[in-house]
């Protein structure tokens, strides 16, 4: 089950296929992934999903099982290439920009120049894998935004489509600022914090509620956390509850919170704070849980709701508002006559025209304020904006809109990661990656951070690339 | 990354402990699996799930890492917990509607009945894997009801959540009538066809396309497919495709399809196909992709497109319009003295109370047109619907809605799958629940079918077990 070479679409191996049957299968690409759209209408993305790349790439052959498989194909592959399967392995380059890097529509997140034969094999694993963890941390980085310092705990396992999204969406979760999760796989297999508390079960299944409290606070006394909205919230679940923290007091003891679930979140949180409050129990805090995103998050603190943390199931994990990102993977170069050479994909929808070539982005900030202007998408043979030179910002689909800057630092955002089949990025662990994360957001300008209608932040194209690309389209054309 | 007990939420492992620091641990518990409502406003949903079910409970034990990893955790579980979970193995009873079923809102798909300390550690992981599956095979049903005898393909992998969802997914699309995938893990783990063409990458790798379209065709000349739409489809992809068809008939072998990607799918494929039928190519057939799902494949056969087979992605493998089944796994009896007990949840909002009891569903089928009329939910004690007396079937939340029936076949849906631990049920292999599901279908008026507004099936309770709801629910609120 954990093999995952045939973790692809079968047109890949009939590519592959075709390609070994032509003796083009060694012959060098170029792709680009990047994605056209952000998702929830957000101003930005943030990529994640490199450490399950880097993992299913150093892994990368086919088992005897699967080559078993493939021989039984319809397609009656031939013997010679699944010799060639048997022995294969990754070796060539992929770059990529780091987990947690604040990304935009239309650059590259993953540069892959490799032999078609592996660079058509890894297309459909890599778009499954980032594009689910970069949709799920974007989703959670628009929770954090409007969470500010309150807690977040993902909660979204039973609804998580299977198995595997539930531990990489709470790992994105996690990397986007995300304090806890509840499911303990992803704590073991990620290192991330884990929280739990109980069900509506744990109270059924003892002859009142306040019995059921009692004996939660007697088994975990220093992991108390209450729901308290099994028969009624203010008459019978928070009066239980506060009566538990009492005789707690009196062990030493003191509750950590209570949970409500159900209900009018901001009306019961200010009633069960009140009530707490007048116990003398301040310190109690207050979750919530139910249906949560950051549209209900901001609606509640704009109503002053009393509520510490968060509990966030169902609208993460599955980012149920909007839950496909759509990631492509586009050959951008072929090697001809032994040189790589850019192509171009037409399209009638003139957004989905490719930019050709093997590409660097460069995150370009204002040496003055500190903060992000443009990204700038260059070939990579052009050094000016490494130098300093001042450089001509202009909009690829509307070339009039153009300004030049001078005083700029330009940041490279795509790193090399495998080079010649070789690992040769160190994974900074998820702690790194989460702290780069919050420190990449604050080198932009909150207008295009924002929640609701944010500004769009320019990613331009260098002169140079914009011609080759205008001259490739008009020979195309011809 | 195998192992699965860990795929649960912390907080069952800290029930399980505070019932076994309370020695309440081995007293038995009774759970309903069943949702709400079904998803995309269908009139029912198609149960999947229960192969996955089957393997993980039947795999189900602690490893010595997940062991460790819960023995560092802050709640400081005691060592002789661990112990226990060291030894636990499930030991209980599960009761399953097959795969393929069509189920309605509030009957149980799944009853549990273990000691609570099996029955909280499960609950998260059923609930995910039966979640995923049943909301995708539901929107595969969807497809297919409009997509009628026309081929079908899955071809979503890049975009599903992660890896477990791609292949979980195209199963369940394959159960539900879908007749292939491009996913070859699922292949190869499911025994389900696989499909694959080319993509754009293949045309752009070449100097021409028609260059392309003949070595694909050299290489592969029983498998041809060839993707017309990377420059032009109706000047340059339509009449390469037919140039390679044409001179693979000099050969003696014929093309299978070209395939649509892009662009106006109801124009496109009416001129393509005239195109081939003029080439004398009336055998070529057309494929169509491109953000597909039962409401677009609806409106283009309403203009007459003439695509033979569609490939579905996005929409169907995320289930984009509806990406969580709200499917729930309530208490419903418990142990007390030794005995079995009822037990009730109650809410604020009605429909949220739960039905008390170990209960069994009984597909009420007329005799005379063979149609099913109604479920019906009764106590597992009650036979009346068994030796086929007359029943009064009336609506649980509006009890003047009722009818007597006679002439009836009272199907118990629930199939015994686990006894004392042990699997006893004969999983019956994809090809049979996908023709069991066929079959299904067939009981059932197309008013409860149809795609919108579909007429509601009635799920009705017992007399009996209405009654003891009622007053279980009076005993509460005094």
């Amino acid at each position: 089950m954990n093999a995952l070479a045939l973790h692809t679409d079968k047109y890949q191996i009939n590519m592959m296929y075709a390609h070994w049957a032509n003796g083009t299968h060694r012959n060098r690409a170029v792709f680009d992934m990047y994605f056209r759209k952000p998702p929830f209408a957000n101003g930005y993305a943030v990529f994640a999903g490199l450490e399950r790349v880097v993992r299913y790439v150093q892994e990368l052959r086919f088992t005897e099982e699967e080559l078993d498989y493939l021989a039984g194909q319809e397609e009656g592959y031939s013997p010679d290439f699944l010799e060639v399967l048997r022995s294969l392995r990754f070796t060539g380059e992929i770059y990529s920009v780091p987990e947690g890097t604040i990304v935009f529509p239309g650059e590259p997140l993953m540069r892959i120049e490799a032999p078609i034969l592996e660079a058509q094999l890894i297309e459909t694993a890599l778009l499954n894998f980032v594009n689910y963890q970069t949709l799920v941390a974007t989703k959670a980085a628009r929770i954090k935004h409007i969470a500010g310092e309150d807690g977040l705990l993902e909660f979204g396992t039973r609804r998580a489509q299977e198995a595997d999204a539930a531990v990489w969406g709470a790992r994105a979760a996690y990397l986007a600022g995300f304090h806890a999760t509840s499911n303990l796989r992803a704590g073991m297999l990620f290192g991330i914090p884990t929280k739990g508390t109980h069900a509506h079960s744990w109270v059924q299944m003892h002859d009142s509620e306040s019995e059921a409290f009692d004996r939660f606070a007697a088994a975990l006394p220093d992991q108390v956390t209450l729901l308290v909205d099994t028969y009624d919230t203010l008459r019978s679940g928070v009066p239980n509850a506060i009566r538990t923290a009492k005789a707690m007091e009196a062990r030493g003891k003191r509750m950590q919170a209570i949970r409500l679930d159900s209900g009018d979140l901001a009306y019961l949180s200010k009633r069960a704070r009140a009530m707490l409050d007048e116990a003398g129990l301040s310190y109690v805090r207050i979750v919530a849980s139910n249906d949560l995103d950051e549209h209900i998050l901001f609606d509640l603190k704009a109503q002053g709701a009393r509520i510490d943390t968060w509990g966030v199931g169902t609208k993460l994990i599955t980012a149920k508002d909007d839950p496909a990102l759509g990631g492509v993977y586009k050959l951008v170069a072929r090697e001809q006559a032994g040189i790589l050479k850019p192509v171009i994909k037409i399209s009638a929808n003139p957004e989905k025209v490719t930019t050709p070539g093997a590409k660097e982005v460069y995150r370009i900030i204002n040496r003055q304020s500190g903060k992000a202007i443009a990204d700038y998408i260059a070939s990579v043979e052009e050094t000016d904006m490494q130098e300093g030179k001042p450089l001509r910002l202009f909009d690829p689909i509307h070339p009039y809109l153009q300004q030049e800057v001078g005083e700029y630092e330009a940041i490279p955002l795509l790193q090399p990661v495998f080079q010649k089949g070789k690992l040769v990025y160190d994974l900074p662990g998820i702690e790194h990656a989460r702290a780069f994360h919050r420190e990449g957001l604050r080198q932009f300008w909150p207008e295009y951070l924002r929640r609701m209608n944010p500004e769009k932040y320019p990613v331009d194209l260098s002169p140079n690339l914009w011609q080759m690309r205008e001259r490739l389209l008009q020979a195309h054309m011809r």
